[in-house]
């Protein structure tokens, strides 16, 4: 399959292209480096991203911004940093890719454990995650051609446990192996319109 | 209690202020009638309408716009209605209400069923919906000062199955008195964070 990456910079984007690239074409995309730059807030980069590209079989997202801050700091502009980034910017991924992907393609975006399962200062996240989970939920019972989408739920990873872990009072930090593993489930496996949650 | 209703004109919002009527305060709030006026799109008619209400115990909002379409035919503006209005307009609602709700408090939004449970041409709903329910269970964690929120998510309701059951192929409808209990539970029970699902 020829896979597109985007995020492939990020935690888990740097290890779930390792892990794709022994199976299948790889195409790396990020903000500042890969193999194509592309800034997801921005629906005209996402449709240069695709044209330079050309036909793939599948898309994973592991990126996105959303705001991280005291409730009671939070503006509404706090909230819409979360919506045109981590929100907007992966259901973009999605629109535009539609007309771009193969029959029987893929998308894959991440949503977060904050959808369910809420921390203090989580709430710019919480909301974005939870619309993306209801995004493939729906997306899955509209797209055509067999195209599938899901949307991965990591919880607090291993390997950002050291720098966040005390955001999230009594998680248990999930290994990156298992989170990968959810990725590929979604590229390699059946379903469509699953929330994969790696908790 | 002194409870705002917004959306106290649409078609559970009217039974809802009959009930609330019966034990409370209630000011009815909508865009066009009502003791106030509110466009929920506009933050700064938000702080108007609280300004003009003063101190209160309870606001429920029943309201809010998003696109019903087909997948294929959704442009990015079109799932902006639904950010601008049902999403973050209710979100705003809460947002800048905390500064004016007495302590101990409570706000009560409105999501709906396909969150979860998706039909055609509903994605531009669903993914509001479903931010809102994790916005609901984030601020149930970071609200202050005693207050509470819950997040109401009403099936298709009886009272609407007429016009809208085609879109919902095999859902039951649900009786008005349920939806309206799901509401009554937020503002006069003593949950917090929950999403009060009536299917």
């Amino acid at each position: 399959m020829k896979i597109i990456i985007v995020g492939a910079t990020g935690t888990i984007g740097k290890v779930l292209t390792t892990e794709l690239k022994k199976r299948h074409e790889v195409v790396s995309a990020a903000s500042k480096s890969g193999d194509v730059r592309v800034d997801i807030t921005s629906s005209a980069s996402i449709k240069e991203m695709y044209a330079k590209v050309g036909k793939f079989d599948a898309l994973v997202s592991t990126t996105g911004k959303a705001a991280f801050a005291p409730f009671h700091a939070l503006k509404e502009e706090d909230f819409y940093t979360g919506i045109k980034s981590k929100m907007m910017g992966q259901i973009n991924l999605v629109m535009i890719g539609k007309d771009f992907i193969n029959d029987n393609g893929s998308f894959t975006l991440t949503s977060g454990i904050l959808a369910t399962d809420p921390i203090k200062s989580g709430t710019g996240l919480s909301f974005v995650n939870g619309a993306l989970n209801s995004f493939g939920i729906s997306a899955g019972v509209e797209l055509t051609r067999g195209i599938r989408i899901n949307v991965v739920s990591p919880g607090l990873v291993e390997d950002s446990a050291a720098g966040l872990g005390a955001a999230f009072p009594g998680h248990v930090p999930v290994p990156m192996s298992r989170v990968v593993s959810g990725y590929v489930k979604s590229v390699e496996g059946f379903g469509t319109g699953k929330v994969i949650e790696i908790y």
